[in-house]
């Protein structure tokens, strides 16, 4: 077994790794078989998924899964990949409506995946009403990370109704990089160490019993010493949704045509990033008001986006995260897009004007603290940074297809760590944009009317921008 | 919030609690609906069990669930019960026969429970071929042990097909214990405290570099000054069910009338429990010889045995633990049956001639090897006491009802450990012994060959002793 040593960025989703904080991601994906389809296609299927092959990454496993934690951890191959284990079928009770769909995948994705195996699960899911179906595809995040597994389930996909034969993703060979570009990527390898360094010196000073608060900005003034271009965070306000978590999730789904958003970023003179901040906005400000939760002060979201860094030639773009505002004391749809739209011009023009290592060490701080945060006895007593994260994966513009299924949505489903028990993540596919709100089911209750408040939020914008 | 404490014996089984080794029991229920019943009834009983009463033990969590080790854990009385976590609906993919259901069930089993909640659940499956529907019922060990829970599950279902409203098991109030008898388990309490001393025993002995075999060995030492009365047990084969496990579960079911397994024990001369030992040895030895793994020396299986103690006047039962050969090495039926009956009837007769504290601590020597086993480094490595748990649950003898429909069987499923990676448990019911093999995934492949040799095993003892 030939051994691959984990990024540290990857070993940091196994250092998190708890009963309660499950670092692994998901796509939840429904589809419309087409007409004519046999009632037992998706068992049939189980006979071709016992001989298919598994490419690489899905046939890594870990060298030391009793210790996760072990710093010279490694991948090594699996050579007997148990599939019937990897690829299940499930099946929804009746009457198989989106509700029981969304308490199934709020359930499988509560359970942790089993670390002696390549860390991923497919669940092929029937008795969805109308004959459908549906794929819950889970996958450690120190294997493949969220942006990276949404792509590849995509791409795995035909985009040909009449090709019956594609390959699941698992199956598809992987595409081998020219070496530049293989080179390019040890280079960039010792900033990703920002992170668990990170982590040592919050827990050091937290160890030696300083208030957090005081250690992170230790952590921020070593920082300054070298980055001194770093940008000052907004101010969070204590919320519900900065507790601690428990292992049981929460999920619901909202979708919405591009073409309303991008109308309404439009109006409002901003990026469709804005409006789905926007959407999040109306979302949570109802949600929080009807548990009688908002905070007087306007939540702090926290965004990874794409830029470009003043030192960088060659046109690549630097993954940056930026801390915005959702304006969530704004009672006025049309004012609070506007407010946002200000505040995420504002950040990422700080963004633009630093280095590349800048803006990875400014990433790597705002995303100290929910370091912290996982320590349990932490979560809900430290002022939290940022009160949630909602990303946007983009995805497909055409149809994408299954053995002539149509794929209906890619739901992406997160990670709720302590001190974030919500996630709100974005994908983007052929014309719609598809949220998965995940959250834990203790903190966040009726988790449920914040995909429907959603939906109401475009509404009330388009009103209000009309 | 009132607290009560956990017992050491409890407490014990939080201290095993891992990612691999789940401490929780469970029973897998098929029923029969009674005619014409609506196939919407799961359903529409869910909106009941919504309003329906949760009584002790099923209303009680950790205190610390965030510390499973805490040394001062104790169980709180939950007010918020979230019913919708703890009785959940699941369905069968096509065409759901014995297999899927077996297949979903090992899954579920493999899953930890919430110590943040009441640790247990109960799933609803339906879509069982013929219209029929099983119960799955998890439940944490530290919360209720095996035994009484399969007798809980059994004593709240109904004799009466035609009674529709009798409670759920979480929904029956508890039986209020006369004074005199809670006296009496006070007095005996101290005895429990056992275990934990023999695991502090071990564990200092193995910390200290010394090897666990002379570990034990002095530990046996130390208590057979106390308790002179101690019998040496069997020498145990290594064999592929002592090994280091991992998290996921197979599990696989036989039913066999009690009229044959009684005759098969008058003709033995043996007991019951025997014909069970027979059943399983003749499954183990045709499973081991396929997987070219049969030991040579005879496997030894460990039952736990009510036996009543040559100090107990009052006619009560201690439960002991046994030893006894499973004769694996002996090719003849009758033969091989004939050795269990004179193994068992050996270890009884030492057994009831012990002080009732002597039997508990003898009990408690067997189990520790299995504690050590717990450190996952150490499975596989050490010689085991024993191979294989196997015991035997007395379940009603008449027929049970749940709203009208028919408890078909009653299978009991157990808890796999580091080192003893196969569990047979019985549980008698309505004149059938009920078969639950629980196994490691990956220590036990094709499992349900077990079950399948445990029905000709039957034969060829019929066969034999005719």
């Amino acid at each position: 077994m030939s051994g691959k040593r984990l990024s540290p960025s990857d070993a940091m989703f196994l250092y998190g790794e708890s009963r309660e904080v499950m670092m692994h991601v998901a796509g939840m994906l429904p589809f419309t078989p087409a007409p004519g389809t046999p009632p037992d296609h998706l068992r049939d299927l189980m006979d071709e998924i016992r001989e298919a092959p598994v490419h690489a990454p899905w046939n890594l496993r870990l060298k030391s899964p009793d210790m996760l934690r072990n710093p010279l951890q490694t991948w090594v191959e699996e050579e007997n990949i148990d599939r019937e284990y990897h690829v299940r079928r499930s099946a929804l009770p009746r009457p198989g409506d989106e509700r029981e769909l969304g308490i199934l995948v709020s359930r499988l994705h509560g359970y942790p995946v089993d670390f002696h195996r390549p860390p991923w699960e497919t669940h092929l899911i029937e008795g969805l009403e109308g004959g459908r179906f549906a794929m819950y595809v889970k996958v450690h995040h120190a294997l493949v990370d969220g942006f990276s597994a949404m792509r590849v389930l995509s791409n795995a996909l035909s985009s040909d109704p009449n090709d019956r034969t594609h390959p699941l993703f698992f199956s598809v060979p992987p595409r081998v990089r020219p070496p530049k570009e293989d080179k390019r990527k040890d280079k960039e390898e010792p900033e990703g160490i920002l992170f668990p360094e990170l982590l040592a010196a919050v827990r050091a000073q937290y160890g030696a019993g300083k208030t957090v608060a005081r250690a992170l900005m230790n952590v921020i003034r070593s920082r300054r010493a070298r980055d001194h271009e770093l940008v000052s965070p907004l101010e969070a306000p204590r919320c519900i949704f900065n507790a601690k978590i428990s292992k049981s999730r929460r999920f619901a789904t909202a979708k919405l045509a591009t073409a309303r958003l991008k109308a309404v970023a439009k109006s409002a003179g901003g990026t469709l990033n804005d409006v789905i901040l926007a959407l999040s906005a109306g979302s949570l400000r109802k949600y929080l008001i009807e548990q009688e939760a908002l905070p007087a002060a306007p939540l702090v979201a926290m965004l990874p986006v794409a830029v470009r860094a003043k030192d960088d030639e060659g046109g690549g773009n630097a993954v940056g995260a930026i801390l915005a505002t959702l304006a969530t004391d704004i009672a006025d749809p049309a004012k609070r897009i506007q407010t946002i739209v200000a505040s995420t011009m504002h950040a990422k023009q700080q963004l633009q004007g630093m280095s590349k290592a800048a803006i990875l060490s400014y990433s790597a701080l705002l995303t100290a603290p929910s370091m912290v945060q996982m320590i349990p006895s932490t979560a809900g007593h430290v002022r939290p940074t940022f009160n949630v994260v909602i990303s946007n994966v983009p995805g497909p513009e055409d149809a994408r297809y299954f053995r002539g299924a149509r794929l209906e949505a890619a739901y992406p489903m997160s990670i709720p760590v302590h001190g974030q028990a919500l996630n709100i993540t974005c994908n983007s596919y052929a014309g719609n944009v598809c949220f998965g709100f995940t959250g834990c089911r203790d903190s966040v209750p009726h988790l449920q009317r914040l995909a429907v408040y959603c939906g109401e939020a475009m509404d009330e914008l388009e009103a209000a921008l009309a």
